[in-house]
Formats: structure tokens, C-alpha cells, sequence
């Protein structure tokens, strides 16, 4: 904690993945970077008490609480962290807002474009007393990520022409992997669209600081029917004698336009075998290109087109120089970072929003937007693949 | 040559970049390989007498004429290679065959479907007459993409879920970049599609197996108008003064579906800068995937899902070694070879077919096919990216 | 800290680039691994005590010290981590050791073979009370490293025939760059070998299973002037006015053998311009082959020659799978851990073996003994190159 | 032919893997490459007569003879092409050139330094004649390495610090593998060392545009016994039934110094499993760096240290741009070149020189002393190591 430094108190909603990244992030941030406020781990929100209670010790929570709505009243609680999957994100958020709690929402925002929309209403109004919304597109804060954007705003490779975005995954190619909540679609919306699709969609929108504008799409479930899990066996409402249908894609393939002329296409998948978490762009200019891939996530490739043709080539940008985003907190040059580290540095600038008064970003009016892009998928998808406009 | 074989007289139709790769290939062949037939470099027609002459002496040929049509009546070509542009193919490639020549046919077959199909008729009508013919798509003759086919066909990487197939070139980024032939529609038919999106097309159906059933696709011309070649310029029938109209596609992008149930994207491009020549397919099955870049065509990437996880990866291979495809005739293991090297594969394979009377593929059959998908592509892109099924 | 568990109070000496990768591992190792102790971050020592008191705010520690021999006498430390430069290692880690506290101690061991040797005699002291000792040589605790450790003593190589080891930085190439304390022999005993050369030595030993039984040297200084750094001019007790002398090598290559019969060769340098952290380890047996290279950390190119010649290949093993060394406790597949994780395993391994009473790895003994191998190395260099034996 | 131009008859001795690989040059050069003298394939000379011809056949030669001294007043003969074993070059092209015959020899120049310097002083004699010749270091006529070469004398790269070579393949691996000519001391000279590590050697010369001044080395035969080969079972002087000795090195490690104070390193070894000809060469200088390796020939690897940090990383040049070595003759940009075509520019290169009357490079005197390097590894590694100077 630094010195003299107020405290923010964080109330956190669920505690599994999403959960284990934002607590180490919370407790990490202000170890390597000066913050305005002291994160101060107060309160673990989660259905089961003993649970919950197990996870808090792990983790680093100081209080445990079963009802997410106790979050909202709290002394200690300034800022409520939505870590629950999908179909609560609405519901706990708004209150959140309007409880005049700060709000840090995992994406994707919501599992409707309603929700969203409601979502951004309470973020407004709140913003109006100064309570702040961010929505955790985390890879945002990879920092290679954020070089690819500020060359983009450089003008480093001039005028975009083409996109090309994918997140392969391979975790459900057996057809015998459970039917987990992920593949459910009152649970979380839809599938590999709204899970990686929609960081991939971010993506490209924050590296071109350009917007879609229109998509042509296609979806797919390869595997329609999956073992239930062992836990929830007993709650199936369909399928036969321990089996399960899946009623999310698996795949999500689309084109698109940029409103400044570039092409795009897109990619999400959990069929990519020996693909584990290929989050990819490459985005080619007039004058350059830029090519990313979570996999290697401290390099950057990047092409200068203005460059003699005798020397010209994709150079590996290393992206763990002082000259970096957030390198100079961390390591030397070559010392690579993590996954997490994207966490820590979400949490590093919403906070650093918070202590400043200034908005964060992504907004949820940004979560809103990839959400309109998302649904013009499915709705395209389902009619045949047909050009559908976005959504302002 | 090989001794005491029987000759193979060739006329080559056109002798720029197809021209002058053709030749180093029937050059070549028989000097690393067993041929039932020697091939002769009989005739080189060319439109200009001189420009002709001097390519002859350059490339090789014994013989030029300026008329292809006389090459149908020389008894030293019984086989006719048409290296001109797309505009001529269907005339010359039916006439050689219906004179009774065996016809190599660069790709694509044809500008138009009906030009293909009358392609098509005019090699069923030769082959009862023991008359052969194929379609250059050069590509499958990489050593490294015919392993690729074989690892499918072997069932390595079992049930295919996706194809990504992309081909990306820069060399008309620069918008000052002359309007050379290839972009003009009345010459080169399209754009980027039917000059390198012919070639993933094939290569994504020849290393699956399978064929595209269905596509929704999108084109852009990103700069339409350029400046008139410095040859060219006075039959300039459009434009202003020195410059002319870009009538072709610089871009196109489209997704697929594949009769077996893969799902597929594919992108054909001049504007991705800094990609010279990035003719890649990556194909993920429910055991396995694999993954081609022609930048570094000596080598196949290959995923076993069925190994254990502890030592899974991406295996890079070095596709040198004797149990390669052609790779014996050539240097020992990690010695690669190039670009020619493709047709080089391309006429040994026609040759020995010609000898063993088997029909060489691809064939003008498989032509047509690419080239129906070219023509639901284009179809699609004007229909809003609508779906388009793709006609028998 | 784990529910339950009992304490372990660490006193850290030293506060910069190590001091805060072990505080980072300090506090994380029991929020991701189950400990049987729970690591206290009591007490912090550095020199200064304003500098030191700003460090423990920022690094999390509870109290300071400016003595290290008050670390000795307290009741909450059980362990002295020793993070300071070489020169104190020996006469921090002698008494404490000889104090009854368990001793974490950075690499190299010590700066000149006697003290290391003392270490030793003071760790089996200390031993026989069930005070225990390790050296930091982290990248052990890479797992990519461990798993290559792992196939080789699964045999999954052979028997080994090359070694190639190289420990390439770049952040001195700049003659302009300071001469900071890691460029004066009498703090850090010696330049690139002691510092970067002892862990590729550690690495290739560790790897291989095996010891290194001679050597042939050559080192250099490229530059033998610096500029003083500001904060020490007025110490400079040579050169001119302003600038020292550089007496540590710059680079250090050496031609080794290992006891099983394998050639080696080493370098390690700091005048690689555009290598950042190149910590290289090949090593290739009569089976298979392993290469790692730690500025891609995460992943691990393994050969198998028993594969059909047809598919081999070097496969990039991305090591984030559950059954990879310490991965199941982090992120999903494909989410890659950076380099302070290997600090985190280091502390996680240690306090296993202080819950069960069992000796850490790597002991005080292999420190010494890779001390010993850079001492023929720096023997060799003196005499021509002679081939020098490691001692024992 | 290039036509109008004086033909240059050529003479070959030998028609195993080199002969091949020059025969495809001879043939080829002519056709991309404007020439002064057309190069006419009229003799091949080989021991046994059907074996040679049928080799003729093969690679295209109009006369074969058996005894390599026909050579030499043949009137269609103004050039001996010497591709057979190490044994006999000094002989045969000693004897070529003193009769006014041009003399293209293989690489090593000799098996002994003795040889080479005859060789040198018969060279030497016949240029006061207009007699040329050239030594056969095909690698340095790859155009990524050319270009590396352009790089360091344009001063990119600055003041060399380190030079990293090695040469990776792994064909004996197996110790069945049979005693071929190639691992007999009396045939090859030396192993690995001449045949392989004689490359890297004049490789890493020519970039820097530096020389050797000494070495300390290592070799090794890890397999000291193997199998006959079948053919000459019947010779073997040494070893059990059907066993014979191998005296030659498997593998040879030396570290040395350039005579501008560069540091370097080599390792040439048939026993990297996995590595199948990987000819690698890094060099790092004061202002940036060069990698390169032979498995990915149409790349080269540079980092320019000038760079802003921000965007500095290692460029991955496709060596085939019109402003490349060589490149503009063959295919538009990202369609490589394969082995053999390093052979094309070297013929291209030496045909050019005698066209102008030029000295051809590599001369013998640049043979001889990457033989003097050779010489000083064996001395040093039968000395334990001590360095040995390499004499002028």
C-alpha cells in the first residue's frame, strides 16, 4: 500500500477464474506502480458460504459475504468487482451504479444488447456523481497490444486496409468435455462469440481506434449434445439420461467494414486443435503492418513500409523496454510478462481514473458496442449470412 | 533426356513470368527425374516476332511461330502449354485439344464459366481420344502441401472443423503502381480473386479432400483509378489523361462451408503490405491440424492431437527428407527448394501420366470447379454477402 | 496465507531488481500453491535506512533494518533471504546459517571459491540442525526447463552429445553506459560469466543431469573505460577524472565436457545488440533434441528422432498444459506466466521442503560448483585457452 | 545460350551429389542470367565408364571420359569443373592449370595445408596467363547472405564484438550408419571439421570481411567403429568382419578471435539430431545485428541498434526483392530460391569474371586459409586446447 495513500475498498462478485486473476491483480498493482488510492481487498461475494470462504482465504479477502446485494451498503465496499458469469452481469452492475458504487464489469458486458443498454443508462446517470464503470477487456493492457495501438495513432502504418482478427481455442474438440456453464445459453449468452469473440472484436477496435460498421456471419456447433457435469447432473431441464444439448455456437466466422474503408474478418473457435489461445490481429496499412498473437504475448511484429525494400521485414519488437506500456514497472528488456500482468494493469489505470476523476476506458458504453456487433452476428448468421448494419 | 525414351514435342504459348517458369521446368525435369517421354522444347509462339525470338534464344525453345494456331498442325508439338493471359485460354486450350494435342492450361481455366465449360467439353471430347489435359494450380506440387494432403487422407488430423486460407501480396499498395494487365477485368477477368484467390481455393480443396458447397463474400477496390502503363498509355479508353480504371477486385474475403461440414475462411489480397507471397492454409480436424506458409515452403506445420499433452505442439517439418514427396530426386535433408521447383513437380507428374495414359489432375474438371467458386464469390459480393450456394 | 498453517518469517537483505522479484514471489507463492508454511514478509534490510523504510512500503514488507545481524536475533525471521551483491553473500549466509535460520541466497553463490566453500562448510553445519539452505539459480523453475529436465531423465533424448548454452544481453554495448557495480570486480567477483554465465551453466547442468568435467576460456572487456555512474563518482579510485576502469569481463565463451561425454560450448555476454534476455539452452542427444530459449519462455521445441522420419520435426511445446511443471496452479492453456513465476516456484519449492524437512534443490553444494566451473573458466583465459579441469 | 556469345566448354570430374548440383548450374545460369560466354556441358569424366554415362545422360553431358587427364588437352575444354573427393583436387587442378585450363574446385580446397598451398602457387602462375580460378564456397553466393555481407561493409552493423557460426546436421546419428568416404581420413581428410565446418568458417570470413587469427578447439568421434558399406566391404584395411574404423571427427568445436577483435565461436557436428543442415551465423556488432541459417535460406534475420527502442526488434528480410543479390533474374518478391541455385550464381559469378578478365572470389588463396583455420583447430585440439595462432 502506498504511503499516505487513501484506500479503495473492493468488493469482488465470484471467484473462479476471472476471480484468481482479479484478486492477484488487486493485491499486485500497487507494488509495482504508484496509485492514487490503495486497493484494500475487503469483501469476497460468492453463493456458497464455505466456499466462498475457502476461496477468500486463498485469495486474499478479508470478509465473505453470500449476497451480492450486502456489497452495495457496505462501508468498505467503494468499489464492486463483477467477476459472476454473464447473466448477473446486468442486474448486479446497475445496482452497483446506482448504489454509487464504482463498477469494474467483466465482459462480455452483458448477455443481451437490453442488458447492455441498461447497463450504460445506469453508468451515465452515475457518472453524473462521479461513480465510474469500466468493463474488463483485459487484453487491452497486453503491451504489445498497446503499442500496436499507439503505432496506429502514429500513423505509423498509414491508411488501414485490412483486418484480420481470430481467438482459437481447442478445450471442447472431445466431444465427451462437459457441458459446462460455458455452453450454456441462459448462462452465458452465447458461446465462443460472446466468450473470445468479443476480445477479439475489442481488439481490433482499440488497435485501428476504428469502429465496424457491418458483418456478414456464420456460426456452428460442431458437438450437440455433451455429458452433463458431475455437479449439476441433477438440475438438467433437457436432454436424455445425463447428457446435455448445447445450445451455443462453437464456432463464430464473420466479415466486416470499418467505417474508414478497411476490410475485416473474424474468427472465434473452441475447435482449433493445438490452438490454446490464439488471440491474433494483423492489421495491414498503406504504410505498414502489425501483427500480434497472444501466445507470444510480449512480441509484436510490426512491418515499416517506408523502409528501404533491401532491409524491410516483419521485426519481432520485444515489448519489455522501458520505452514500453507499463514495461518500466516491471522487469528489464527481455524479462517477459504474463497473463495476469494485463489484469494488473487494468486495475493500475481504472484506478489511477478513479484517484483522477477522469473516465476509464473501456466504458460500458464501449462493452455496449461490441455487444451491437456481436448481435449483428447471430442475426446475420441466421439469415443466411446477410449484410446486417450495426447498431449505433 | 533420358535415354532411348520417345520425345514430347511442346509448343508454350507466352513467355513472360509463366513463360520463363514453364520453361525452366521441362528443362529441368527429366534431369532429376525418370520420364517415360523426354520432353522437347520444340516451339515458342509469342505475339511479337522479335520480343519472341529473343525469349527463345533466352528460355530455350528451338522453333517460333506468332500464331498459336500453328502450332496445331506441327508434328513436333504434341503438346501445347498455354502460358497467356486468361482472355485466350478457352480459344487456344479447345482448338489444341480438339486438334489432338495434350494441353497444360495455366490457372484460372478460364475468365468466365462458360468459357471453362466449353474447357471442360473439349477435354472430355479428347480424352476418348487418348488426349490429356490439366490445370497449372502449380501450388499443390509443394512438397510440403502434398504431405499435408497425405497426412489428411491418412486420417492424421481426422474430422475437419476449419480451413483458413489466405493469399497476401503487397505489390499495388503504392496507388501509383501502373494499371497493368492483371487489373483489367477484359484481360485478367478479376482481381486478386482470380489471380491468387484460384490458387487457396484449389489448394484448401486439394489438401481436405473435400469441396466447397457454399459462400458469402465481399470485395473492395480500394484504388480505382491508376496511371497507364508507359507501353499502354496511348490505348487508354477510359480515365483522364495518362490514367485509367481499376475494374477489378484488389480484395476479396469470403467464408465457406465444405460438403463435409468443415467451415472455412479465405482471403485473397494485394494490399496486405508487407506479405510477399503468404499463400497459407491452416486446417484444425478433431485429431489434428496443420498449418502452410509458401514464405517458407520447405516447411509443414503439423499438430497430433492424440499425443500426449505433456509434449504436444506445433511441429515445424523440414519437408527434405527421402519419404517427402519428390524430395529424393533432389539434395539431401535440409536443402530446400523453390518456387520453380512447383512446376517442375507439375510436368513430371503430367509426363509420366502421358506415358502411363492415366488422366493428370487437377484437371480442367477441377478447373471448372475453382472457378464456380470464384463465380458464387463474385455473385455473393453483389448480393450483400448474401449466401450462395456453389453450382455443380 | 493458508488457513491454519504456521508461520515463516523471512528477513530479506537488499531491495532492488532481486529484492523485488522475491517479494513478488514471497507474496504470491501461497495464493496460488498449497504451502505448509505460511511466508511472513517481516523484516527488510538495506543499507540506507529512508531508501530501505520507502522500499518495505512499496514492497510489503512490515519492518526495516539497516544491520543484517539484527535479522539473526529476531524472533519473527526463520529465514534471511539474501538479495545483496555477491561480495556480502558469503558473510551474510555463514552467520546466519550458524544462527539457526534457514538461508535463501541469490546466485552466484559467492565471488571467489574459498567463500563459497565456506558456505558450503556452514549449510552442512547447519543441516545436521535441520537448518536448511538453497541458491537462486530461478530459471530451474521455468517450466518449459523443467520439463526439458523431466524428457531428458525420462530419456527421451539419449544419450547426450552437444550442449549449446548462451546467456546473450545487450544493455551494455553503449560505451557511454555507466560503470554500475555490476562492472567492478570487487563487488561483483567477475562481469557477463558470474552474472549470466553461472545460470546457463546451472541450466545446462541441471538439464543434462550432468556435471561439466573441463573447460577451454576466452573472455574479453570491449570497452575498458567507463563514465563514473552520478551517484558514485567521488569514489572512483582510478581513471580519469570522472570515468573508471572497467576489471570484469565483458564476455566470457568457453569449450567444455561433461562427464557422460558430451561437448559443450557457453557464451555469455552483454554486447549482443538486440538480444535482450537470450538465455539459450540446445542440447542434442542420439534420441531427440531439446532447445529453449527464455525471451519465448513459455515454450519448449522438442525433436523426437524416433519418430517416422516423415513427421518429425521441432515441435513448440507451449508449457502452460496441467500436467506441465507448476502450471495447474495458474491459468488456463495458452495464458503464459512471466519471469518473476520462476521466483514464485523457487519459493514455493523451498517451503515445501522446509514443511517436510528435506533438502532444496539447487544446494549450496552446486553452487560451489558451478563457482568452481567459472573459476576454470577464468584460469583457462589466463593461460592461453589451456584446457583446465573443473576441480571437485 | 545466350546468342552471339563465345562458348565456354567446361569439364567435369566427379557426378555424385556436387556433380549434380553443377551440372544444374552450368545449364541453368545462361537462362536467367546474361552471360558473357554460353556455357557448353561437353565432358564429364568419371572412373568407370557405364557409370558415367549414364550419369551424362542424366545431367545432361555430351562426352564422358574415364581418366580426368583427357581433360586437359581437349580443345572443347577451357574450364575443369573439379566436384570429386578432397584426395585428388590438388592434383587434377594443379595439373589443369598449368596446362591453361580455368579450374573450378570444391571446398575443402585440400586435404592437407601442403596440397592447398601447391595449389595456390600453381593458381598463381597461371593468372600471369589469364588463366582463373575459383574455390567452391557455394554459401556465400545465398542471397541472404550476400546481403548480409552488403550490410556489415555499409557499417550497419558497426564494429563487430561476436561471431556465432555453426553447422548443425545430424546424417550420422545412427551408429549403423555405414564408414562412407566421407568418415575416412584418407578419402575426406577430415570429418565434420572440413567438410561442414570449412563452410562456416569462409561464412563467417566473408560477412565480417574479417579473418581468424586463432582458435582453441575440441573434436570428437563419439562413433569409432561403424559398418562397411556394402560396395567396399571388401577393402576395409581396418576393424573387425565387416567393421571398420572411423578416423576422421564426428564433430569440432572452436572458439577463436578476428583480426579486428571480434570474438567467435564454431561447432560443426553430424550429430544434431533434428538439425538437418543448418548453417547458422550470427554476428553482433556496435550498432546492430545479423542471424541467419541455411533451413530457412531465403531469410535473414537484422536488428539495426539505431532504431528508437520503442520499435527496434529483429526484421525477418525476405531476401527476394528485385534489390537483392541476384533476385531480380528469378521470381517476383516472397518466391524463394532453393540449394541449388547458389551453385547458378556462382557460375553466373565466375562465367562474368572470365568474361572481364577479373579474379573470381573465393580464390585458392582464400581456400587455403580457411585450410591454415582447419589446421590450427586440429592443432589446438591435439594440444589440449592451447591456442594456436593460424599462420598466413
Amino acid at each position: 500500500m502506498t504511503q499516505g495513500s487513501t484506500g479503495l475498498g473492493v468488493g469482488m462478485v465470484g471467484h473462479a477464474f476471472m476471480g484468481a486473476a482479479h484478486s492477484q491483480a488487486w493485491r499486485t498493482a500497487g507494488r509495482f506502480f504508484d496509485l492514487p488510492l490503495s486497493p484494500d481487498m475487503a469483501v469476497l461475494c460468492g453463493r456458497d458460504a464455505a466456499t466462498a470462504q475457502a476461496a477468500a482465504d486463498r485469495l486474499g479477502w478479508r470478509h465473505v459475504v453470500t449476497d451480492w446485494k450486502e456489497l452495495l451498503t457496505r462501508d468498505d465496499v467503494a468499489l464492486v468487482d463483477v467477476c459472476a458469469p454473464g447473466d448477473v452481469h446486468a442486474e448486479i452492475a446497475v445496482a452497483a451504479l446506482d448504489a454509487g458504487k464504482h463498477v469494474l464489469c467483466e465482459k462480455p458486458l452483458a448477455n443481451t444488447v437490453d442488458e447492455a443498454r441498461a447497463m450504460v443508462a445506469a453508468a451515465e446517470r452515475a457518472r453524473a456523481n462521479g461513480v465510474r464503470s469500466m468493463v474488463g477487456f483485459n487484453y487491452r493492457r497486453v503491451p504489445a497490444v498497446a503499442l500496436a495501438r499507439q503505432l496506429v495513432a502514429d500513423g505509423r502504418i498509414g491508411e488501414i486496409r485490412h483486418v484480420r482478427g481470430t481467438y482459437l481455442q481447442d478445450w471442447i474438440v472431445d466431444p465427451e468435455f462437459p457441458l459446462v456453464w460455458r455452453l450454456q445459453a441462459d448462462r452465458a449468452g452465447s458461446g465462443a462469440l460472446g466468450d473470445i469473440g468479443a476480445h477479439v472484436v475489442d481488439l481490433a477496435q482499440f488497435v485501428t481506434g476504428d469502429r465496424l460498421t457491418g458483418v456478414s456471419a456464420l456460426t456452428e456447433t460442431f458437438v450437440r449434445e455433451r455429458p452433463l457435469p458431475e455437479a449439476s447432473r441433477g438440475l438438467a431441464a433437457s436432454g436424455g439420461p445425463g447428457r446435455g444439448r448445447v445450445d451455443v455456437d462453437d464456432a463464430a466466422l464473420f466479415l466486416g467494414r470499418f467505417s474508414r474503408g478497411a476490410l475485416a474478418s473474424f474468427e472465434a473457435t473452441r475447435f482449433a486443435t493445438g490452438r490454446k489461445n490464439a488471440l491474433r490481429l494483423e492489421v495491414n496499412g498503406s504504410l505498414g503492418s502489425l501483427a500480434f498473437d497472444f501466445e507470444a504475448m510480449n512480441e509484436l511484429s510490426f512491418f515499416d513500409g517506408t523502409e528501404d525494400a533491401r532491409t524491410a521485414g516483419f521485426r519481432r519488437i520485444l515489448v519489455t523496454e522501458a520505452d514500453h506500456p507499463w514495461a518500466a514497472a516491471w522487469w528489464p528488456p527481455g524479462h517477459g510478462l504474463g497473463y495476469e500482468h494485463t489484469f494488473v494493469h487494468e486495475i493500475v489505470d481504472l484506478v489511477r481514473d478513479l484517484g483522477a476523476g477522469t473516465d476509464p476506458v473501456p466504458s460500458f458504453a464501449d462493452g455496449l458496442q461490441v455487444q451491437l456487433v456481436l448481435d449483428a452476428v447471430l442475426r446475420s448468421a441466421a439469415a443466411g449470412s446477410q449484410w446486417k448494419e450495426i447498431e449505433e
